[in-house]
């Protein structure tokens, strides 16, 4: 009664007895897990809290929470600041994905110091549900729809990190009554204070619509879908064949590389668009839509009158001599 | 200009001199993909109408109707009738479940009689993403999220049908458009007669819903992630090594054949979910949700204390000296 129901058995690979990082906003979900994983045991723990500076006096009021907390807790800290709106003007991104990639930058400069590449994080299955949802809305395939795994890595510059998510398979419900049980404080809006209006929207009236309208529990469906997608995706990460692992830092770092055409062509389509997305993505074309990967794809057709494809950012793909280059 | 604007690279497969099933209920859109054949040049058509007697004398109006609108663009045509309501009580499944059944039942009969094994079908990008919806909200995974393709194969019994979908790059709206402009006669209820009430929600709220508070074209987004997975799944079945293709209809006829729990241990979880699913299916185990998938893969654990599963209709799944045998 009153515990986090969750599958333990992935928890096993990460001993009590080790060193970790684990993400602190100072929010409901993450003074929970901090609290959780205490409670396990986890005693070398290494707080990182990043102040995105986007609320003035309240941000710094969330750090100094964060540091009474680990104080409390006796566990390490590490603390960081980013501009992120000036990040997010900049890199002509949402202030959501800035904030993301400035934590996510944080970790790894705090992984390389410590010499710890393991982070964990509290998302749980709501957050699971609504980026589901999200990246669905804005017509992301597989690897979109199974962005959030409870295991995964990422590699951040020269740094691999393992992201672990515990409270993946627990609901935002049981976060509460956890909270409530064991009469946890928290800041009220330091875990929202990055959402974007899309997921404030996801969250707040399509997901309650969804589940007045269709009356049955579609958040439990959702969350199927995305831990099969999520699978699959692994499954399909691992084959993709070594011609079209073009996301690795080698391949990444040599620009000028071509993808052979006729070595593409005779790939199932779902691998074409694959190696397409993740050699542009290599080359920092960003906000790659379905559109662009297709129009690219169409280059394999020798048949097809054009050999010259036009790309956001005033860049071009071309065909010439059976490679496809960037301009 | 009030063209239905459709990818037709892969309808040259299919050379209009050839002799093709269609199936048409007398609903406005295969009356429109009838009449969209006809003006390119598809002679042989044969037109296929099944009677779901579902509505009494409408049924019957529908069926004299196609009766009328065949003999007008002088083609074949074949009709058949089935109690589909009855089926429905019988199976225990849906209404619309069953007429579908029914109907591919009915295509079948009428390909192995006219030796003719590809059906043309009406379905539109509208129809894929509700379908798409549909089965995310019953917690599909990607072979569920991806059902509908432009070309795809579908055994029934020992006949094996190629689905031909040539709208499904096109919305109702453009279907709306090409009937206004060829003043197209067609059954008002003819195509709806079979909706389930989920899909009438997902249709006539859900959709609508979605757009209005996203503000953006979700319909085209949710298209695009639907052709993504179909392309993936695609994939994955090209990719499932011999060890677990227990869908054919040889060892589907084995009905005693065990998974290898050592083989499939060494599968990765997509693989050894899909094997499952597929094997359970091949031995008319239905309505299978993730659940129990999960369970029956609990016993490639060999350190999990259970060795036996409860699955629905009073069936069991053993683990015994290496083996899960179905009991």
């Amino acid at each position: 009664m009153n515990q986090i129901q969750i599958d333990k058995t992935f928890l096993r690979r990460f001993r009590p007895d080790t060193r970790y990082l684990i993400g602190v906003s100072g929010g409901r979900d993450s003074v929970t897990l901090l609290h959780w994983l205490v409670e396990r045991g986890y005693k070398k723990l290494i707080v990182c809290h990043l102040n995105h500076q986007l609320r003035g006096r309240s941000s710094d009021a969330d750090a100094r929470f964060v540091e009474k907390f680990a104080a409390k807790y006796d566990v390490d800290l590490e603390m960081g600041s980013a501009k992120v709106r000036a990040l997010a003007a900049k890199q002509k991104m949402s202030v959501e994905t800035a904030a993301r990639d400035a934590r996510y930058k944080f970790f790894a400069k705090i992984a390389r110091r410590r010499r710890c590449r393991t982070v964990f994080l509290a998302h749980h299955a709501d957050d699971l549900v609504e980026t589901f949802l999200i990246n669905l809305f804005r017509g992301a395939g597989t690897s979109g729809l199974s962005a959030m795994r409870e295991v995964s890595n990422r590699r951040i510059g020269d740094i691999d990190l393992t992201i672990v998510r515990p409270f993946l398979g627990a609901w935002r419900r049981e976060i509460d009554r956890y909270v409530g049980k064991h009469r946890l404080k928290f800041r009220e809006d330091a875990s929202n204070k990055n959402l974007g209006p899309l997921r404030n929207r996801v969250r707040r009236r399509v997901i309650p619509y969804l589940e007045k309208t269709l009356g049955r529990n579609i958040r439990q469906s959702i969350r199927r879908a995305a831990l099969i997608a999520a699978e699959e995706e692994n499954w399909i990460q691992d084959q993709l064949p070594d011609a079209t692992d073009v996301d690795s830092a080698a391949v990444a770092a040599s620009a000028e590389e071509a993808l052979t055409v006729a070595k593409l062509r005779d790939s199932a389509v779902a691998l074409q668009r694959r190696a397409i997305l993740q050699w542009l993505r290599a080359r920092k074309i960003t906000n790659i839509g379905f559109d662009v990967v297709e129009s690219v794809r169409s280059l394999l057709d020798q048949d097809a009158g054009a050999a010259k494809i036009n790309l956001p950012q005033d860049r071009h793909v071309r065909r010439r001599a059976g490679k496809i280059f960037l301009e």
